[in-house]
């Protein structure tokens, strides 16, 4: 079957969900699939979840257009040799040094390329989203931390050991909040939603955030960003500060990237800015502009995620696009590494 | 005459000094000459003293050599227009728009290509210094203020509207120490030679830094590179504690730097790391390496300025030399840029 007629596969393998797309070689999106990543997950129980939705999947986009798999692009929320198809570590799955990619193809019968969930998401706003058509542009994507990817000249930019766009960890007040990397004052440790959720919990305890209260108590793992907007929504003044407080860092954030790399645009996403939308974007880059030298206001655009949830998948699929293509067109095999 | 033969030259157009450096089409260093920028300066007497400055350069180099200039390269302390040779604007040189491309291209009979001071000394310590043969590199240099250079693929990365590596408006710390930029706590309001001095000469109020005060007063301007050096050489416990703190705060810098881009090598460079040498980078090498998430630790060289003062004016003829070449091989005329 010639390559343009074959389905490829993009999922987002997360620690809470796994969420698999088919496209058609145009980046058409024929189908969607999801399931919850096991709880207290084992490599194998996680690959075998993994592969039961790709199954399911490639049975609907068959169905609908009776094609074979042209490639799979798996996002892992971790470090990897995208080369050999290893992922390194992941916090939650149980990987560790573990060969993915040759596990999966093997299951598949089709090429599979791994990439790492943020870096995905940025190509995916790149190659069919927010940033479509941009040259040099960042993408900074806020939940539970706060992670980035970088683009240049139309391509993804890794740096030297393929972890460029650690942007949850600048520093952007030294001493300052906490950061689950170590340090203190980390964009991160301040724009994330879990930084929202313990400004927002702190607020509780003076009677500010009642309806909050009511529904997480005191565990930030329940502050999801679907229970801060309810919040907001339901008038919980504590809660609004809170999340006012994130957006205005995230500005500080954006402007430190707009100093460094001068890039026409900045898309951001993640579940928190999805849910609290323009005007959260708003405030941030109303802080951003507070916070940018003269000269450089107005350089960049700051963009909403178009694709959401599917940022990832998308741009996972995208690079077995690219990657089967190259596997076709020459000897060199090198599992996805642009 | 074969363009191999013949002679280039760079030209740092500072507001103080200006330094000139004539190389051959393999970047050996032929000769140098400098002047002092002409006080209170308008256009016409500084592009006077520019070429007087060149024409001494050029009698010493051919008389040395015989040859003709290829091509002249000159870096200006401001925003430019690469592509047609335009001089948007420079703070104390009274140049607004100015077309100094086209004047001195006429003057000497050659093309002549402008470039941003701190851009081109990036590209000197890239082609001929510490950065050369590297891929992803970053260049920070201290003084008066902080300015950066970004390497990206072996190439100066410019950014969308050519104002990529502004480092030193970074924020490192929100609501800190106020920058002449409008903004508190930005890298170049705790790390510049500006920075060490106001808090040198706060010192100097309760007795902590005698031999600073006797030779500078309070006067910021009289604090330069030398000054400071001499009186923390001479025992002022002050100006010590604020040459540290400022070293400490480049290391935050670096690390903000390292977290966003990756890269393989920071060179650091600037009259006050210059005299101040290794054990200031040492001390900022420490802070970063405090400040690094895991897995970022030892990624990146932090290199000392191989060219100290030429690397400018090398970095100018540099693009020089790679400009004539492109308008030798081609119609395109690009004013340099790349």
């Amino acid at each position: 079957m010639p390559k343009d007629e074959r389905i490829y596969i993009g999922v987002d393998l997360g620690g809470t969900k796994i969420l698999a797309a088919a496209f058609d070689s145009k980046l058409k999106l024929l189908a969607t699939e999801k399931a919850k990543t096991p709880r207290e997950a084992d490599a194998t129980s996680v690959v075998q979840a993994l592969a039961d939705v790709v199954r399911r999947l490639v049975a609907q986009a068959e169905a609908s257009s009776g094609r074979e798999i042209g490639g799979v692009g798996v996002s892992v929320p971790g470090p990897l040799d995208r080369a050999k198809g290893i992922v390194r570590y992941t916090p939650n799955m149980g990987f560790k040094d573990y060969k993915l990619g040759s596990e999966l193809s093997s299951l598949f019968g089709a090429p599979v390329f791994l990439e790492n969930d943020v870096q995905a998401g940025v190509y995916g706003e790149l190659r069919a989203g927010a940033l479509r058509g941009k040259l040099n542009a960042v993408g900074v994507f806020v939940g539970t931390g706060v992670g980035g990817g970088i683009v240049i000249d139309g391509k993804l930019y890794r740096g030297s050991t393929g972890s460029a766009g650690e942007v949850g960890h600048m520093i952007l007040q030294e001493g300052g909040a906490a950061c689950g990397c170590g340090n203190y004052g980390c964009l991160e440790a301040l724009a994330s939603r879990t930084a929202m959720a313990k400004d927002a919990i702190a607020q509780a305890s003076t009677g500010k955030a009642p309806i909050l209260f009511s529904v997480a108590g005191s565990d930030l793992r329940k502050c999801r960003s679907s229970v801060l907007f309810e919040a907001v929504e339901g008038g919980d003044k504590g809660v609004k500060k809170a999340v006012d407080r994130a957006a205005s860092w995230l500005g500080v954030g954006l402007a430190n990237l707009v100093h460094v790399l001068n890039p026409e645009a900045i898309v951001v996403g993640g579940g928190v800015v999805t849910r609290f939308g323009q005007k959260f974007l708003d405030r941030a880059i109303a802080s951003m502009e507070d916070h940018l030298m003269p000269g450089l206001s107005g350089t960049a655009e700051i963009l909403l995620s178009e694709l959401g949830d599917l940022a990832v998948p998308t741009g996972a699929a995208c690079i077995a696009i690219e990657g089967s293509r190259r596997d076709e067109d020459g000897p060199a095999r090198d599992g996805g590494k642009r």
